[in-house]
């Protein structure tokens, strides 16, 4: 049963306190796949590219990611995003946006992808989304939302129908307390899972996370890192990571779902260590495994009353 | 052998976007000093007040507190403090300041006092914490430091001499950020700990804190609240909480410490239960066991590879 995960596919470039990039491979699809490639062996993309992705499709082969569901469009460019990061890292400036192919998105889903028993929906526009949940025959065992602040302005009326239909939702805190209007994470908490998901998972970046479900509460820590040096696609990395993780295990409860959220933390640990997809591209499980040892020790007490 | 916190003394009076209050009790070595009584019973507190302080000294002799180094100065009036948070809760604009008896404090340390083992030296001037620790006629086996950003900006010199004779300092993230010159707080902490301390906490308010020493990296979780009515003395308390669990285990070292971080994180979510002093007069055992219980579980996770 498969793990079918849909969003952008495309080139970025970035500027950070660090350095910049010339266009280089990005989108949700890719770095939320390339994570989950690490913990799940039957991962299924499905995005849009324009003639100029063709390297790029090969490299996603060869980390064993099914691209049959990219819908190549021979004569259109990649969609392409470019940004700077400020000094803190938490905010940045986009310098340029250009949709290309990613415009008239209409996503296919192949034949083959028609066993999803995990659905990631990366972060796109929520009629999109719909879409590819419509398109699929059977309701998926978990439906794992991603989003940002950019629909809940513009498409927020279409956002909650799809939250309506979604198992767990990956947010920040600012676009949590967007959508909810509350300003306690708590009660922002209580109104969301009142709008569809039965989890919650509020990304607080380099503060960690917070899970909200099952009428419990679970607070994650981020790893400390001495330098961040491109955050572009942590977000991405984390939801591949969370999702892989579940799909792996196979059995959906608040213990597994904690889990889930350090794979998912610990992936994107990596991915701002490096520019784009470069850390994401060639892990090994050794690596992984001792990144999540850190998390254990980082989060470790032992109070006996 | 006794716990020694040195501290303001003072009134507050206090507007949070829940209500507003007269003056109130408050200062660190009272905030500090209610906290720590719940976890150790020989605590002795260090001041100066006015002769208008009298009915609250009883009230600390009632938490089994030692006031014996509190200094009345019958014709003066005690240190005031006014300020008005902003809706967010971690910013506050300062609206007054009467230093009062606080202006001339030379701290006196009573004979029955120089048992001390544990010492606290509250937020003050560096000059007064130098001046406790030179007045102590032994070393004590634990001296913890809690400073701000305004001993920074106008006392930067003597700070950096408190900060040798220290074995733990807490201090806020933005705090660590001005006191090393890096951003990163792991960078932060490197540089900090060359400065004297053994161990650094930084306070990260609702996220939670970050413990560094030994080579370690410990972070511990804020408990997410609903409301947060009033974080006046939260840092106080975490610190009282903090030290008062070390002086009840007797022993120092990295895993105590982290617990230790625990206890106090659990009295600072009590304090900002309430206005001033108010949720941290009337504590129960069982009602810190069980906050105590909350924080294990919200923490805890269990990845077995």
């Amino acid at each position: 049963m498969s793990l079918v995960i849909v969003g952008t596919a495309a080139f970025d470039a970035i500027e950070t306190p660090f350095g910049k990039t010339d266009k280089i491979l990005g989108g949700a699809v890719v770095y939320a796949g390339l994570s989950a490639s690490y913990l799940y062996n039957d991962v299924k993309l499905i995005s849009v590219v324009g003639g100029d992705f063709d390297d790029n499709l090969d490299l996603l082969k060869s980390k064993n990611l099914d691209v049959s569901g990219i819908e190549v469009e021979r004569e259109g460019k990649s969609f392409f995003w470019s940004g700077r990061y400020h000094t803190d890292m938490n905010s940045r400036d986009t310098l340029a946006t250009d949709l290309n192919v990613l415009a008239d998105f209409d996503p296919k889903i192949p034949e083959s992808y028609q066993d999803c028993e995990y659905l990631l929906l990366g972060n796109l526009t929520p009629i999109i989304q719909l879409t590819v949940l419509d398109r699929l025959k059977h309701t998926p065992k978990l439906v794992v939302l991603d989003t940002m602040n950019y629909w809940m302005d513009i498409a927020m009326d279409d956002l909650k129908v799809v939250l309506q239909r979604v198992d767990v939702l990956t947010i920040n805190d600012s676009e949590a307390r967007q959508l909810s209007g509350e300003y306690s994470l708590v009660k922002a908490a209580n109104k969301i899972l009142g709008m569809g998901p039965r989890y919650l998972i509020i990304k607080k970046g380099e503060h960690g996370s917070l899970l909200f479900g099952d009428g419990q509460v679970f607070s994650a820590p981020a790893l400390p890192l001495a330098d961040v040096f491109d955050p572009t696609g942590a977000g991405d990395t984390f939801a591949g990571g969370f999702i892989g993780y579940l799909a792996k295990v196979g059995s959906i409860n608040f213990a597994n779902i904690k889990n889930a959220i350090i794979y998912g933390a610990a992936l994107a640990s990596f991915c701002v260590e490096a520019f784009g997809t470069e850390r994401l591209q060639n892990l090994t499980d050794l690596e992984i495994t001792n990144r999540i040892k850190e998390f254990v020790n980082l989060a470790r007490f032992d109070i006996s009353e």
